[in-house]
C-alpha cells in the first residue's frame, strides 16, 4: 500500500506518543516526514529520537514545505482550528488532537474551511474505538432497546494535583486553555455521550471554576440534560475527586445499559416498559428482566486505529470512525455547559455563538495566563500538554 | 416487661402490616387495642382479622377513648400532624408514619406541640435500621474518612404504572398527596441521606410533573446539592424507569462509599486527597485505594424493629432511633426540590415556609383530586396508601 507523507505539529505528550507509534511501525500507511514545535527541547528530543524526519520550529512552515500530504495538530486548544484551515488552503489532509477547539463559532469556520478544501478531516476521538463504547452505541442506536429515557455518566476518575496545574502557566487558565476539565479531561466522554445517546437540546449545568484546585476554570461540573424527546441525564465530572468513578448509565424503554469497570451489563425487558407502565393492571408490575455481560470483539486500537482509519480514509477510502467535522458536538455540550454556569440558566440549542465568544473572551481578558498563549500564533507551550 | 395499649389509625396497606405484625407477637411490648379507619372494607377487615380489637370510624374519636398509651398515624400524608397534634393534647405517645407531613410549617407546629406535650414522638423512618445504612452513616459521620466532597444517589427503582395511580383518586394529585415520588416513595431515602450526610444548605432541582403518566404531580426527578463545606450531589429518582437503579454513593477526603444491591463498598487511602492534591509534586498523583466489602451486623427489623424502639423507649428508656422531630430534615429537602422546581432558581436554607405553602396551595386548589382529602379531616381514602 502507499504510504502517505505526514507530519506531527505540536510533539508534546500526544505528538510525541504518535511520533513513536510512527517511528516503531504501528501504523504503516503513515511515513513520518515533518515535525514542528516551539520549543527548544522538544526539537532536541525529535534530533535525538526521530531520525531523517525534518524539524520546524512553526507549525506554519511545516504546513508551507510541502513535505506532507496529511498531518496532526497537537498543540493547545485554541490553535487547532488555525492551523487546520491553512492546512486546508494548501490541500492537505488534517487530523486535529481533541477538542476540535474551544468555542464552536470557530470550529464551524474549521468545518466550513474543510468542506470547501475537499481533502479529508478527521479528529483524534480514539476512545471511539474502545469495543465497549463502540457495542454500547450499537444497542442504543440500532433501535432494539427502544428510545432512551435517562443518561447517567459519572466520570470522575480525573483526579488532577495542583503542581499539574502549576506545570504550565497555560494550565487551568481562561486563556491557555479556554476551559477546564471540559476542555482538557472531558472531550472524548462528551463526543461519546453525544456519539452514543445523541445531541441534549437543553442543558443547565454548575461549573464551579478553582473548587478543588487554585485556577481560574472549571474542576467541579454537573450538568442536567434534556433531550428532544424528553429524556433527561446529568453528567458529573471533577479533577479533584480521588478514587473516582466512571459510570455510564443508559435507561432505554426496553433496557437498560451500565457501562463500569471496561464492563457493559445489559439489562433486558421483553416488552417496553412504556407500554407496560400504560396498560398493566397491576400497580407495582415487575417485568422479568434478563441480565447479561455484553459480549465485545475485545479490539480497543486507541490512537493507532484512528490514525490508520485516517490514513486508510484517504487511501483506499475506508470508512472515517471520527470525522473532523463531528468534534463540533462535543464542544456544543461543552460550551452549553460553561454557558448555562456563567448565566445561571438554562441554555438550548442553537447556542448563541457571539454570546458565548464574549463571554469567553470576557474571562481570557481577565486571565492571569501569558496573553499570547490564547491568540492566533502557535503556542510556545507545547510540549506540556 | 409492661406492654403499652397500642392504637392505629389508618389499617391500609401500612397500617394493616403493623397491625398483622403485633398480633403474631413481633412486638411484645404493644398490646393493640383499637385501630380507626374511614372505609367499611377496612373495619370489616379488621373485624375478620383483629379479635378483641375496639374499631372506630374516625382517628379522632380512637384518640379521645381513653384507651390507647401510644398510637400510630398510617393515614395520607396531610393528616399526620393534624391527627398527630390531637393526640400530643392528650398525652398519648405518637409515632408517624413518613412523610411527618406535606410542607414544614405544619411539621414545624407539630413538633414544637410534641415538645410542649412531652410524650414520645417518633416517626417510621425503617430504613434506618438497615445494617448497611447505620454502618454507612458510622463511617461517615465519625470523621476517619474526613469531611464529604460528593454525594450522588440514584434511586430510581420505584416502578409504578398508571393502573397504581388510577388506584385512588387521592393519589398522585397535589389535594391529595402534596407531591409525587419526593412525597411517596422517597422519604425514607430523603432521611437517610441527611441523617448520613447532613442537610445540604442549597439545591437547584428539576421536579418534572407528569412527565411518565398521567398524574399531577412530579415523577422524574433531578437535584443538584450543595453542601455548607462546598461538596456537591445529586439526587436521582423517578417513578418511570424499570429496572431502576439504587446506587449511593459518597466521597470524601479519605475514601469513598458506594451503596449499591445491598453491598457497601469502601476505597480507603491512607492520607486525604486534598493534602495530596496540595503537598504531591506528582501531577498525576495514584495513592494506593484499599477496596473492602464493608461487614455490618446484618441486622434488618424494619417496621417491627422501630415500633420496638419505640415502645422500649417509653417503658425502659431506650434511645429512640427515629425522633419525630427528624421528620422535618428530609421533608425540607423535599421542600426545598419542590419550590426550586417551581421557581425555577436555587433555593437555600432556610426555606421560605410561607411561600413554599403558597404555591403548593396554588396547585392543591387547582387539583383534580376531592378537595376533601386535602382538608384537616381524615381522608376516606386510607385503605390504599
Amino acid at each position: 500500500m502507499k504510504q502517505l507523507k505526514f507530519g506531527i505539529i505540536g510533539i508534546g505528550n500526544m505528538g510525541s506518543g504518535h511520533a513513536l507509534s510512527i517511528m516503531a511501525g504501528k501504523v504503516p500507511e503513515l511515513n513520518l516526514v515533518a515535525v514542528a514545535d516551539r520549543r527548544e527541547t522538544r526539537r532536541q528530543w525529535a534530533q535525538d529520537n526521530l531520525p531523517n524526519v525534518k524539524i520546524f520550529n512553526e507549525g506554519t512552515d511545516l504546513i508551507n514545505s510541502g513535505l506532507c500530504d496529511a498531518l496532526i495538530i497537537a498543540t493547545p486548544h485554541y490553535q487547532h482550528p488555525v492551523l487546520a484551515q491553512e492546512a486546508f488552503a494548501k490541500k492537505i489532509n488534517v487530523i486535529s488532537e481533541k477538542p476540535a477547539g474551544v468555542y464552536t463559532k470557530q470550529v464551524r469556520e474549521m468545518n466550513e474551511a474543510a468542506e470547501k478544501s475537499g481533502v479529508t478531516f478527521g479528529v483524534m476521538f480514539n476512545q471511539r474505538t474502545n469495543s465497549v463504547y463502540r457495542k454500547m452505541r450499537e444497542l442504543v442506536q440500532n433501535g432494539e432497546l427502544g428510545e432512551i429515557m435517562r443518561v447517567n455518566w459519572i466520570i470522575t476518575d480525573w483526579f488532577r494535583t495542583q503542581s499539574y496545574y502549576d506545570s504550565g502557566d497555560w494550565r487551568g487558565t481562561w486563556a491557555g486553555e479556554g476551559g477546564g476539565v471540559l476542555l482538557n479531561q472531558c472531550p472524548h466522554q462528551l463526543d461519546l455521550l453525544q456519539w452514543i445517546c445523541g445531541m441534549p437540546n437543553e442543558i443547565q449545568a454548575f461549573a464551579l471554576t478553582g473548587h478543588w484546585h487554585d485556577i481560574e476554570v472549571e474542576d467541579d461540573v454537573t450538568a442536567y440534560l434534556k433531550y428532544p424527546n424528553g429524556a433527561t441525564g446529568v453528567f458529573i465530572t471533577s479533577t479533584g475527586d480521588y478514587p473516582g468513578t466512571n459510570r455510564f448509565e443508559v435507561s432505554l424503554e426496553k433496557g437498560k445499559l451500565i457501562c463500569e469497570n471496561d464492563k457493559l451489563t445489559l439489562y433486558k425487558l421483553d416488552d417496553s416498559i412504556r407500554t407496560i407502565c400504560k396498560t398493566s393492571k397491576e400497580g407495582f408490575a415487575r417485568p422479568e428482566v434478563y441480565v447479561e455481560e455484553v459480549e465485545t470483539d475485545g479490539e480497543n486500537p486507541q490512537h493507532v486505529g484512528i490514525l490508520r482509519n485516517f490514513a486508510r480514509h484517504i487511501l483506499i477510502g475506508e470508512p472515517l470512525i471520527a470525522r473532523g467535522e463531528e468534534g463540533i458536538n462535543g464542544l456544543t455540550v461543552s460550551n452549553m455547559i460553561h454557558l448555562s454556569s456563567w448565566l445561571k440558566r438554562p441554555v438550548s440549542l442553537p447556542i448563541d455563538e457571539d454570546l458565548f465568544l464574549s463571554e469567553l473572551n470576557k474571562r481570557r481578558a481577565g486571565s492571569k495566563a501569558k496573553k499570547e498563549t490564547g491568540t492566533d500564533t502557535t503556542a510556545n507551550l507545547s510540549g506540556t500538554y
